[in-house]
């Protein structure tokens, strides 16, 4: 059995290989509104239906929360572990929609054709980039590692499930290594591995003042205001050179080795376009620092929401009785987020004005950065694969998201992962009209097709 | 007739005076909401039935909104308008009333008896407390200088109507002096003319960045966040010490003259239960001023409403597109309300960083601060009367708040105002279970009736 022939046996099987994507993608699996919770029951159905057409054994399991549907296929060599999610986001707004989300359609686009709708993208078409290239080893008869399948349907809504899950069915999720598909390419055409990930910390936290809402008549003046209070904080978090204030706050961050930022810089990441095309002239992150490093390598400080009194059409002469915070910071290195929460919070505490206090949301969440083990003779295995199916080296890149299940895989488990995804910068993933290249699933499946081939000798 | 006869009429009167001020409040005149439309009209038609029954001519007025009601009542000497208004503000959230604000009902609380509904303070119980003195006189067989009555019901809803009405009916409407029932009085029991109003200025901006919402893991760093950069404004508009800095804010504020200062502070204002009452130790306004010099006497510039991003629950790691805040500033003495604007527009533009722009709201609107012409022997002479009345001596106060009638009886009809009230600031005038106390229904038409007396002679 050849690399080739399986190859071959992609490319006509691509329309059928469509169709079933297009089936999965009909389901509006949201997995954050429950009124589609029988929706994501059907979306792991058709799943754990799809393992078995491919001769895995699977089933859907049962969680707290949305199914998790775990297979299994028996192989030869070392065992990987291959993970997706089959949930999705909402729609909203759906009126920016040019077609009913969960109506997908192949359409052609100046950049060539696209899949459209939900899912397409994040996550349902990278999922089945990874299904396909098995299934064409097996109509091909050849032979792969032994492999467990695990797609998640909570990853859209923090994955409250995965944990325990992990932890109850430790000894069947082990492998030697896991894949994960739902990361981006640097530019387009461009093979990537994410090597690094930034870690997340959320904190929320309510400024109170006076007892009560206070008419800005009668009281403008001796009033204190929470919406002028917080302004002062969320203006303190940063220097004039972007740089965070709260102390100790880069305690743990590393500057990036000169070798590996050359090798970033020559990804073919395009720093023009990647800021034009949000509107943007120039970097407004750390001075310093390259648009790469700010993205990929440096901390941030991220307020998500603020807001407070009177928000409506027309005025009110109102002085709230509160005002409000959503923050995100993105760790790198060896940040650790609860000593980054403490001290945050303690540089808000110390701000406040006689009259003020503080109430912090305690729906809290952190992880740390997480690195990847790109000394496994894997990820050369992949990069070489990669780079013949792209005909373009690939590159290992940094990644500015958080993808907290690589972390809990080497926690929980004690198993590496390597994250390779095929999406684009401009998928519009959690956005309105959602799209995935043609490009990205057919070469996609290829890809994947000849890393088990690499990871298999 | 003498004044004692007409105060003993009042005294043996008061429960029908009741009665009556209970049929005008049991009808639901929010002039906000178009479905009360009907409502302000009964409330309109009832006013005309009641100045008929003390034999004033009376009728109501078409404008483009809600009715006017004008009502003329022949006597000797200086003519007067009297002003008040009939329409209420809305009543949500209704869960928080304890009863009907419709269906309005006389309370015994520790503080006395209250007539609890909405209006019974704003504005319908002050409206009817000249009226019932009026009655009284006229019952009495007592004489009256000759008396316009003016009602309006646009108050609550910025008083489209008003200006053009005043306008087109100059000549009818113009006396030798407004007499306004519409405030409160400095502290339980003091007798209040107000001599100063402050003047108010609204805008309102939003600040873009971004051309859409991030993702603020894949853009965060380079990415300008127009939370922050608001923040930052917001920031900048107050010193250390409270005092603004747009440029040139404090063009035209006076400081207060030494003893006005001192005749505010032996006013019977309670600084304490004023600052306690809703939940603060100390004023915030600028350092090295009073309370009452801060919440009448100091130009303010408030933050009624700041938002962007996701303020839902939970979390949403976006940077957005925009942010967008709300702004009043409370005049004083002679500023000028459009170069205030254009300054604070100014001072907003210049912190703009790259990538950012402002958009400012078409909907803006200014009054300049109002002082009295207290040198005129009407206000002494309400003065004594309410001193008299009250066993008090009546103050001259300031107001932190804005009533634009005072300027535009001056600008369009060339007649002062004296603005009388009987109201408490622990009315909840706009909030749930609004009451005004049975001592300021009583005392206040006691009140008018001696002034009235104090300004025929």
């Amino acid at each position: 059995m050849t690399l080739q022939a399986v190859l071959d046996h992609i490319d006509e099987d691509l329309p059928k290989a469509t169709d079933r994507l297009m089936e999965l993608l009909r389901i509006p699996s949201i997995s954050t509104d429950p009124a589609y919770s029988g929706d994501c029951d059907r979306a792991a159905d058709w799943l754990v239906e799809d393992l078995h057409s491919i001769g895995a054994k699977a089933e859907k399991r049962v969680t707290p929360g949305r199914p998790m549907v775990v297979g299994h296929l028996p192989g030869e060599g070392t065992p990987i572990l291959f993970y997706g999610h089959y949930d999705v986001q909402p729609v909203d707004p759906l009126e920016l929609w040019n077609r009913d989300p969960f109506d997908p359609a192949i359409e052609e686009t100046e950049n060539g054709k696209v899949i459209r709708g939900r899912g397409a993208s994040d996550d349902k078409g990278q999922l089945m980039t990874f299904v396909e290239a098995v299934r064409a080893w097996k109509a091909a008869g050849g032979t792969l590692p032994p492999t467990v399948f695990l797609f998640e349907g909570e990853e859209e809504s923090g994955s409250p499930s995965l944990v325990p899950f992990l932890q109850e069915n430790a000894e069947e999720l082990t492998a030697s290594l896991a894949l994960i598909c739902d990361t981006s390419m640097v530019a387009p055409g461009v093979p990537s591995i994410s090597s690094q990930l930034r870690g997340m910390l959320k904190d929320e936290f309510t400024l109170h003042g006076p007892k009560m809402d206070l008419h800005s008549g009668h009281y403008g003046g001796p009033a204190l205001n929470p919406l002028r209070e917080i302004a002062k904080i969320v203006a303190s978090f940063h220097d004039e050179t972007g740089r965070v204030t709260v102390p100790h706050f880069y305690d743990g961050v590393h500057e990036v080795p000169k070798d590996q930022l050359r090798q970033w810089e020559a990804s073919g990441f395009d720093e023009r376009d990647y800021l034009e095309s949000v509107g943007m002239r120039r970097p407004h992150g750390e001075q310093g620092y390259s648009t790469l490093e700010q993205q990929w390598a440096r901390p941030t400080l991220e307020i998500n929401g603020m807001w407070g009194g009177y928000t409506g059409a027309g005025s009110k002469t109102v002085i709230p009785a509160e005002a409000h915070c959503k923050i995100t910071c993105r760790l790198v290195g060896d940040m650790d987020p609860d000593a980054v929460r403490k001290n945050l919070r303690a540089q808000v505490e110390a701000q406040l004005p006689a009259d003020a206090r503080v109430t912090w949301d305690t729906d809290i969440d952190g992880a740390p950065a997480a690195v990847m083990n790109t000394d496994r003779p894997e990820f050369e295995k992949a990069r070489a694969a990669l780079s013949d199916e792209w005909n373009r080296e690939a590159v290992f890149a940094g990644m500015g998201g958080s993808i907290p299940i690589a972390g809990h895989f080497k926690e929980i488990l004690g198993m590496d992962a390597m994250l390779i995804g095929f999406a684009n910068e401009d998928d519009r993933i959690h956005s309105p009209n959602e799209k995935y290249d043609m490009t990205s699933f057919h070469k996609g499946i290829r890809s994947w097709a000849r890393i088990l081939d690499a990871l298999s000798r």
